[in-house]
């Protein structure tokens, strides 16, 4: 029952946190490497550095990175939806995924994790598991992990103020099929007191 | 070392991540009511339907959220930033900043915590901690929490697609003093197989 003017979201509550910025997550294990959309994902603490992500315990990529340890966060453009919503709904479980859909990753990371370099994302963190709680949901893990590393592109991000906003467009998901970007350069006014 | 074309984000690694929709957090204890800014926030699991939220320990909201183990997750428009940033730079804990920064609340909710009214937001959240977690970090809680009601504004939300892309724009946090919006619908085409 919601307030006048409102309507109850029902079973697509979590909606009403969208959109987000949409990532790829990439892992390797035993040789075998894969990857998936994740928008549940955000930082966590500054100090000591660390994420949270919220991933499916049934996926593939899951599996990897519950057995090495690490895997990187890759942030894409907008153009990027179609390479994304294939990474969403194909499971690399019995297809090769990296293959299916044209991408190309480097093992050049501190972790040595794979990071995504076809499509070239704009934003890669690397990530090693804190902690994985697997007793906060049902279906979903919930992982903490440490930030090894975090680079931009250099021509889209700078170290005070983080993106260009202007000038990058980063991919979010909003629901299904459907995403969006950011749009335009808002700055609060200072509050007098 | 970053990668070539990549510049290294240094203590800025989490502006990668973002920009990132921000909330508006209401909590209140003891007839006392207070808000907070934050946008790392996000779903958690479907079902049961839960989030979690990285919440300052320090932060006087925090405080409230600690005690009462209930709050509201209020999303705004892009048109409030103003409120949002003030929201986010106020502490609470010596000055009334309901009264400050001219908000008005109700508590008409499934839970009682307050929710905000005036600005209005476009959505709300009502949330009851399932879990504090307090040693993830070193000056941040993770909280878990059941999401018990959600709910939108009926002509930017609907219960298939959540928000209508084209028409809300939800306030969304770049760094600083800087925000952003979503920009425009890009649907992913079909995956053929």
């Amino acid at each position: 029952m919601a307030p006048r003017g409102y309507i109850d979201a029902g079973t697509k509550w979590y909606y009403i946190l969208h959109p987000r910025p949409v990532y790829i997550i990439l892992a390797e294990h035993a040789g075998s490497a894969n990857f998936m959309a994740a928008s549940w994902v955000m930082p966590f603490s500054e100090e000591p550095p660390r994420i949270v992500a919220a991933l499916e315990k049934e996926a593939y990529t899951t599996e990897l990175i519950k057995e090495s340890a690490i895997f990187t966060v890759n942030v894409l453009g907008v153009e990027h939806i179609d390479f994304i919503y294939g990474a969403g709904t194909i499971s690399g479980r019995e297809v090769d995924k990296l293959s299916i859909l044209g991408a190309e990753v480097s093992r050049d990371t501190i972790t040595g994790a794979p990071r995504l370099t076809k499509p070239r994302p704009i934003g890669v963190v690397e990530a090693k598991i804190h902690r994985l709680l697997d007793e906060l949901a049902g279906d979903v893990y919930l992982v903490v992990a440490d930030v090894v590393a975090a680079y931009a592109d250099e021509s889209l991000f700078n170290t005070r103020y983080g993106w260009e906003i202007r000038k990058a467009k980063i991919a979010m998901h909003s629901a299904g099929r459907a995403f969006t970007t950011n749009n335009g350069l808002y700055v609060a006014r200072r509050k007098r007191s």
